[in-house]
């Protein structure tokens, strides 16, 4: 019998994401230029500099700079807010990805003490932020990834923003998964970049490019951006690969969220009826959530890999144990798409008898 | 009149490095493969992991790990040896990459002080080596870049790094351009290696790669590095596009190193014949030298640019200013093969007569 990893990468139809990725994106994106672009050097040449305005543009900020890796991004943005503020202090959600994906880079390599801002289960409010002291800065990540993709209301954003404001802390957004926010919001980038001093966003994710992200803000900001890029050793000598397919994947997919978020719903309304399965947030407020199941991972991963035998479907994504729940993030792209409606009414049926 | 610049990157033939880059690497490196293989993913995969362990028998260590950079690769070994010596000590060339080209990273971000060994116009000695006093690592740059690629004898690269043994401190090969050096020493990457606990080497360079760079040693030194390498936000989700056009640029001329080298020597002979030019070293040891000129920058220009319009050929690279003389650093790569004898010969001739 295949293992659960094994059934998902050999399922015809799968719930969850893109279609596989491919190596093939690389002459995918060249065949899609009009011109070829000579290779950018250490940051500068057109290829990188256009893409760069073009963000800058649909962002409404006035530069931006493409980095390799958004770690790499917002390690630097936030050691910029530091540095001007003079106070090595900053706060965010207790599940952000600085504080639990980075192996503590931001305290081992800038010695910046960080504050974590409410539960890790839930959003952080105004009542959280009037406790934090006096920091330099502080994070907002839309969507909350790490709690299945939830927002704020849009006024209790702006709320939270005008008081850093007056408090004088900066704001920075972890906007990894900005353009997945805007159709619940029903706001441009433009309008809710405009909150925040400096804009983090990403290339791969909901949007399918191989890696990058780009790091928005001032010309002031950014000029210093540009030195510690350097600085990190991030300032590689050709980034064309990467930023040639983030344009190709902007391009295919930038305009997609709104029919992901509502395949979303969709699919959050079918596995909510499943009795012992409960989605974050219960109606996403974009293309992803998490679903948390009352069962254990191996019933669960013994009733998918049955499900995926017989239907050829993958319906969830990777699993984990959390609080004594089995828990999956399932986030909405193109595979979606393609699965029948039928098939997956079907798939579903089974998974539910499956699991008793 | 067109710019030096210009007039450079229009020119039909020319001395110094491979033909232009194009992008077109990346479709090139897909149709040399016979399988695709699946993207890697942080660092794990097949197509990563394959390629480190070549590189790893190549270079007889027991395990790679590859960057997207150099200087990530580097600063992250030196800061490993510092911490296992408890001594944020360490010594290098005074023209060292680390010292001159990262915007002082290893001093901001790790906090290392640095030791100059010797003069920043020659190669460091045991002499030099001797006046240390403790220190964590020393670094090897080989060829030592900043002064024409100069490499010590072998006796005394052997006996430096013995002393240096003898005194606890660890050795580090900056071999961003180690292959080059092989042929002067008639030895194999490994029998180099082997002198060092760990060692750097570069894909672009002589090689002719996109970006990218691997670093070796042993085992419980590179588990190290992959933790640093995460920290600094350097574990990049994909790197395929890197290693992938890395692979096929090391196969395609990392056994082209003797015939560059060839062509450095033949090409230094009739350089030193024009009044007024000195090549630094006088017989060059590796594929790079440097050409030292006793006019103004801009007489040197002039007559390139004139040579440039009357025959198409550009001879030299780019030109800057030292100590009064006007230098430019040049490698012989695939362009230089193209270059057809008799007419390098009488461009040489109208360069020397416009020089006066």
């Amino acid at each position: 019998m295949k293992t659960y990893r094994e059934a998902i990468s050999s399922a015809a139809y799968r719930m969850r994401g893109h279609l596989p990725e491919s190596i093939r994106i690389l002459s995918d994106a060249l065949d899609a230029l009009e011109t070829d672009p000579l290779p950018d050097q250490y940051g500068t040449g057109s290829v990188i500099e256009n893409f760069q305005a073009r963000i800058s543009n649909d962002l409404g900020k006035e530069q931006s700079v493409f980095f390799p890796s958004g770690t790499m991004a917002q390690q630097i943005a936030l050691r910029i807010w530091c540095d001007e503020m003079q106070l090595m202090r900053l706060a965010y959600h207790p599940l952000c990805h600085l504080e639990i994906h980075e192996q503590d880079g931001l305290k081992e390599l800038h010695h910046i003490e960080t504050v974590l801002l409410g539960e890790a289960d839930r959003l952080f409010t105004m009542a959280d932020l009037k406790t934090v002291g006096n920091v330099a800065c502080v994070l907002f990540e839309l969507p909350q990834r790490e709690i299945g993709g939830q927002l704020p209301a849009w006024d209790d954003l702006v709320e939270m923003v005008s008081y850093c404001a007056s408090r004088g802390f900066h704001t920075h957004l972890d906007g990894a998964r900005l353009l997945e926010c805007l159709p619940f919001y029903e706001k441009t980038a433009a309008e809710v970049c405009a909150l925040f001093d400096s804009v983090y966003l990403s290339f791969y994710k909901s949007l399918g490019g191989v890696t990058g992200a780009m790091l928005s803000g001032t010309a002031a900001f950014m000029e210093k951006a540009k030195i510690w890029k350097r600085r990190h050793g991030r300032d590689l000598y050709h980034l064309y690969p990467y930023v040639l397919t983030a344009g190709y994947a902007y391009d295919l997919r930038k305009d997609n969220m709104s029919g992901y978020w509502s395949h979303a719903k969709a699919y959050c309304r079918q596995l909510n009826r499943i009795k012992g399965f409960r989605t974050v947030p219960d109606v996403p407020v974009c293309n992803m959530f998490h679903l948390h199941m009352e069962h254990s991972l191996e019933k669960v991963e013994a009733a998918l890999v049955n499900v995926m035998e017989t239907h050829d479907v993958s319906l969830l994504g990777g699993l984990s144990v959390r609080d004594g729940k089995t828990v999956s993030e399932i986030w909405m792209g193109d595979s979606c798409m393609l699965v029948p409606e039928e098939l997956l009414d079907t798939a579903l049926e089974m998974l539910a008898r499956e699991l008793g």
